[in-house]
């Protein structure tokens, strides 16, 4: 029996393999495909994807049922930091250690790299093997996942970000923006995970519980690592919330509140996997590597 | 009995009742919700609804039953003409007599708010009210637009537009450029509106045909329009095709060939209409508009 580890390790793996074959497949210009796929494969942590399939595992469902829907994420991912990194937006040259995708490709494909994986995503739900998502599935899965990428999800928490540079924002702001920007994503792969598992809806809402806590968890912990996080790990510059004056926990909490609120946020999550009657191992090892992550 | 532009007119006065619904609902930054509707609400032709509503019209069905996929097409067509006028692609500062997006909202909000109409169609789609859209012709319609909208539908359009600049390209080129980027979501509009008219395979391949004609005529219109017409129909200036030494019908294939063609695909459009056993004045009456309009 392979340990959890060598199971991320595997699922990673089909994951990969998985993108670049449904942007392979496409029959389109080469540069775009070229920019998708360059952003897609720069390796990211793939977060989102593996808290998909250890949401799968919870309920002891074979966790490859979900790799259409965590390409899917994945690729709403990747779009959202392609265009947040163009110099209209936070003007990033670096992500994850490499050229921005604008960078490589140039501002207007990277425009359309993102516009063409955000449509993309939206397909491959749609056309997702009917043995792995029947119709009801894809239309709540769909309609979930617009919800949490969309005007009230994600590019709501953009806009709200970029509204609050250079401004003192208070902690009921910031954790706003977060829930939005990053956390209705990642809480989206639990739920979709509790519905390809058929899950009840009290197990639903307690997952939905669980999952708005590690969001938040792994958000404060980015704020913490701007500032005592090693650049040659993190693939970035440290230190760049600060010369923005963005408002972050550190900044509203001091470096020590903030990692109590992490550790507070961390044991509360790991409280609601307890008393769920699921086999929640791979959850709490993904709970555990948002804490202690490095990059 | 009202006349067919009695009917047109109120056809496009609900939609823009419904898409001021859409948003107004949202619970989202003001900022963004503005901007969306800026865009949405900046007086197109709309001939993309008006096609959907008019194939429903030829199965003699209800073109309301069409709206929220109208909706759909329309928060598309208009995110990617806020993304193509952003001064990294095509550097428009006005559409349809107006400052575009970003000139009124700045380049980041501008991003945002075409990311936010993209998702939002999906979303709306997927929610469309079970007595107008059951489960399986969301799933088809919401492959249908994102194959049309896609990375194998506009944007590589987009991305062949940009790349044919300052070159001089084919005749064959100039038809596929158009055909992915706007013949394909007008196309989309017939093909949803034969799906939810439950059209059978051998009628949907005919409307298909002269959804692609249609298509063509609207692009010759608009490279001859760019040379012979009013700057203020059209509201934006003329000429802007050879400023940009654009490949176009009329440079291709001069004024007077690309009027011969044009004529040639209406006339190809209306054969196949009279051929079909179905109620086709409105869509004949499109085809007519497409052919005559001044913008």
């Amino acid at each position: 029996m392979p340990s959890i580890e060598e199971r991320m390790k595997e699922q990673i793996g089909e994951l990969q393999g998985q993108l670049q074959d449904y942007i392979d497949r496409l029959d389109a210009p080469k540069t775009l495909k070229d920019s998708m796929l360059y952003s897609l494969q720069s390796g990211g942590k793939r977060i989102r994807p593996l808290l998909l399939f250890a949401t799968l595992e919870a309920f002891r469902k074979d966790w490859r049922a979900g790799l259409p829907v965590a390409c899917a994420v994945e690729m709403i991912h990747t779009y959202s930091l392609i265009h947040d990194d163009l110099p209209c937006m936070d003007d990033d040259d670096l992500r994850r250690g490499k050229p921005t995708n604008h960078k490589v490709f140039g501002e207007a494909v990277a425009v359309l790299a993102g516009d063409a994986l955000l449509t993309y995503s939206f397909q491959i739900l749609s056309e997702a093997p009917p043995a792995l998502l029947d119709d009801r599935k894809k239309i709540l899965i769909i309609s979930e996942l617009a919800r949490a990428a969309g005007p009230e999800g994600m590019v709501a928490g953009q806009t709200l970000d970029m509204e609050a540079e250079d401004r003192r924002i208070s902690l009921a702001e910031l954790e706003s923006i977060h829930l939005h920007k990053t956390g209705k994503l990642i809480s989206f792969c639990v739920k979709a995970g509790a519905i390809l598992a058929d899950a009840d809806e009290k197990t639903q809402a307690k997952l939905s519980e669980f999952a708005r806590r590690i969001g938040l968890a792994f958000q404060i912990r980015d704020d913490i690592l701007d500032i005592v996080g090693k650049a040659e790990i993190l693939g970035k510059n440290v230190g760049s919330d600060q010369s923005k004056k963005k408002s972050t926990y550190p900044a509203l909490l001091s470096l020590e509140g903030a990692d109590k609120k992490l550790e507070e946020t961390i044991f509360a999550a790991k409280t609601i996997l307890r008393e769920l009657p699921l086999e929640t191992s791979s959850l709490e090892r993904i709970t555990e590597q948002i804490w202690k992550r490095e990059n």
